[in-house]
């Protein structure tokens, strides 16, 4: 068993399958979880995602050799600090916050000299689901995890922790802090701010049932993201303003140069458009950037 | 037999599901399709989809029942017209257009008297995917099918083509032509531009392949109808661009409004605009709308 006693600090769709892929690969032992919500943790034992409720994310810690820490960002300075004290030496700590740079200063800032220990992560497998009953061992299978190594890290540290990852099914690969926030800025952040003011948008109207009631497939997939976890979608928003700030202020420009192709009817400079992104999209589709 | 010869003038996803759909009724016995792609239409008749190949559309429409216009709309026009002088009396004719009141400015335009025969329709049943290849019987179960009837029609043919689409499996619903295009808008054609833009700015970064490879199953869904047939979206905003761009300016006056509360760490209000889209969505899709 490679980890005796792993805890997960925010047992909910990402925490939750860790845990679950984790002893699918029979890499763990004890599962321990530690959360605010009462009726979930109770979920998650009854349904063998955990073995054991802890009262809080230091007792859950205490004798961990792997933590995760899986909660709504805004949270990690305070388990940061919760878990500090209690970390033991050679324990691995690793995440699942969607941002990494609040995520690395926020444990450096708790952490000490233990942020060694820490690798953050973001898996890259959201979905609109959330709990510890959505969670699944099968979550992480071909999903992209990043890994963003602090220069704390020991390199045995990150490969450790990389292999536990990998054990869960995903593509591991690495990218700083920096660079990670700005792309999925662009390519997760953006989309469900986005997303969530178009059906606000709808809903607010005077005549929203009528408009609900003729939306398709098409509104149906565009909006899936909208009902994502409004918390956790806060915090992400927050943690990287600025740069899903820049990336909605490109994106607003994006539309202020489409919207005179509209306005006057520019058929061919649409179709145009329209033809290269398809395009793209179909290439990336195909496989053609992985 | 209800209809003795059909007549599909543009034998892609929309007519061929039609044509597809009535055979399965029984409704249909011999069905024409034409079109500009010779290879679709081989294609098409190879498949059962269709049981003849029509020279023109003029050629489709001269002895039949039914005739489906299911073209992209910048060819209505040009399609009315041709099938104007051979359309026989008492034959029904309807649409498979996206847009409704340029299709009845044209409809009017070129049909003359015969205006009364035609029943403008919208299936609701879009996909990314197009062509005859395509085509499937159940396309229109429980899909809705708008018609937009005119002042012209008859009751009894406006009820006959009622009874086509209800054949087909959809839910038929009647709206005015000004309606619809406004409804639409807002849930189908502003995301579709929408999707557009982001896939065409994500792909003219110069970190693009990047930005791809990061991009997961949120963006998937957000951008499926990036990969719709240009083409059609070409002809939908260019017929139905004021609309559109009413729907597009409000559009960017949500995100510039929006912008301060990303540029200040306002997660109180993103937070409760996401929980509002959130239920909003979730009420949706539990049918509260239907």
């Amino acid at each position: 068993m490679r980890f005796a006693r792993v805890a997960v600090v925010g047992v909910g769709l990402i925490g939750g399958s860790f845990a679950l892929a984790l002893k699918a690969a029979r890499l763990a032992g004890t599962v321990a979880g530690a959360g605010r919500g009462a009726a979930n943790l109770k979920l998650a034992l009854e349904q063998g995602v955990i073995d054991e409720i802890a009262a809080d994310a230091a007792a859950a810690a205490r004798d961990a050799d792997l933590v995760l820490v899986a909660a709504p960002v805004a949270q990690f300075a305070a388990i940061f600090s919760a878990i500090a004290p209690v970390l033991k030496p050679g324990a691995l700590v690793t995440d699942g916050g969607s941002t990494k740079r609040d995520v690395v200063a926020a444990a450096r800032a708790a952490l000490g000299a233990k942020v060694a220990q820490f690798v953050p992560a973001h898996p890259i497998a959201g979905a609109e689901r959330s709990g510890a009953s959505a969670a699944s061992a099968e979550l992480f299978q071909g999903r992209r995890v990043v890994l963003a190594p602090l220069a704390e890290n020991a390199p045995a540290t990150v490969e450790a922790v990389e292999q536990a990852w990998a054990a869960c099914g995903a593509r591991v690969s690495r990218m700083d802090a920096e660079a990670h926030d700005a792309v999925l800025a662009a390519v997760s952040h953006l989309p469900h701010l986005l997303a969530y003011a178009l059906v606000h948008e709808v809903a607010g109207r005077g005549n929203a049932a009528e408009l609900f009631g003729y939306a398709a497939g098409g509104f149906r997939d565009f909006t899936r993201i909208a009902s994502s976890h409004p918390e956790m979608w806060r915090d992400i928003c927050v943690a990287n303003r600025d740069a899903l700030l820049a990336e909605l202020e490109r994106y607003q420009a994006k539309l202020e140069a489409l919207r005179p192709l509209v306005a006057r009817g520019d058929g061919a400079a649409l179709e145009k458009l329209f033809a290269e992104a398809r395009s793209a999209r179909n290439r990336w589709l195909a496989g053609e950037y992985e």
